[in-house]
């Protein structure tokens, strides 16, 4: 077993001009007011190599051109579709409109698993919310349905980014386990 | 569906007292030369979250005490049980005596995808290496097996924080269906 030579990785990656075009998973991110440029910045790396549908910028989240969310994205800026919407109670229901579930990631009192999603819900919306405070109690009214990803610890808390991460790459996870 | 309040996630969560000594999950972390203060107190937070057994800290990877480690754990340098081993191939070989399967987790040209591992390869310990270059191949060498995230963009690479909360994460999902 050895590690992959950094020329073969460039040969199994797409350009970003593929990226932007090619057939992207039905998963897309839904970000409120997400405070740190460098958490919007992972967010787009970690959406690229994830090949999510669209990465939606809510609310106070900074949005490109920013030097530190490039610097952080490393290229992801260009490969990822993104846009920003100022209002994110407008784009919830514009992504219920095209027939997208949205899917708050919070712990709720409803407590449903984030490996629960199954194939007729997708396509689907995540959405996470404020570095400190989560999504708006209003926000979560919003959508469709909540799911959470397990806390065993003391703090009952991870970085938006590292939440973000796991999340989506379950989803895709379960989606991919439904293509086959 | 309402989110938990404060006082409702405080109710489920564990003291440090109780985290450091309650039956952890048999999943290990082992980093090797990772450079920033912030992902090591990103780790700290997740391995909290994932109840990770240990965190093995190799190499010049950054060790507590550190302020930037502990801002960014928020209190996670507590409640997960952690050493600093310099040299990796020591500590490796160590968690192999005591019957850990040591698992890279890294893009090799086996690609056994990071959702592949079964129960009887418990206990585990996951080993991430640094920011820009990855493990080292000697490293690769010593372990037991690799694991890897597909990567489906542009970049073909993820924040190693983000790497190890999606390969820990997975790993606990795992073991929890394991467990049923």
């Amino acid at each position: 077993m050895r590690k992959l030579s950094h020329g073969e990785i460039l040969d199994q990656r797409l350009t970003p001009e593929d990226a932007v075009k090619s057939n992207r998973h039905p998963i897309s991110l839904m970000l409120e007011n997400v405070r740190s440029l460098y958490n919007v910045g992972s967010i787009f790396r970690t959406a690229d190599s994830a090949l999510a549908a669209e990465l939606i910028l809510c609310g106070f989240t900074p949005h490109p051109p920013r030097k530190e969310i490039e610097k952080t994205a490393l290229g992801a800026v260009d490969s990822v579709p993104w846009r920003y919407e100022e209002n994110i109670e407008d784009a919830i229901r514009a992504e219920q409109a095209k027939g997208i579930k949205v899917l708050a990631v919070e712990l709720t009192d409803e407590h449903r698993a984030y490996d629960s999603i199954s194939f007729e819900e997708y396509p689907i919306c995540l959405v996470v919310g404020n570095e400190l405070t989560g999504l708006d109690d209003k926000t979560i009214a919003l959508c469709d349905d909540a799911v959470e990803i397990p806390m065993y610890g003391v703090k009952h808390s991870l970085n938006v980014s590292i939440a973000t991460g796991i999340a989506l790459f379950e989803a895709v996870r379960l989606w991919k386990g439904f293509e086959k």
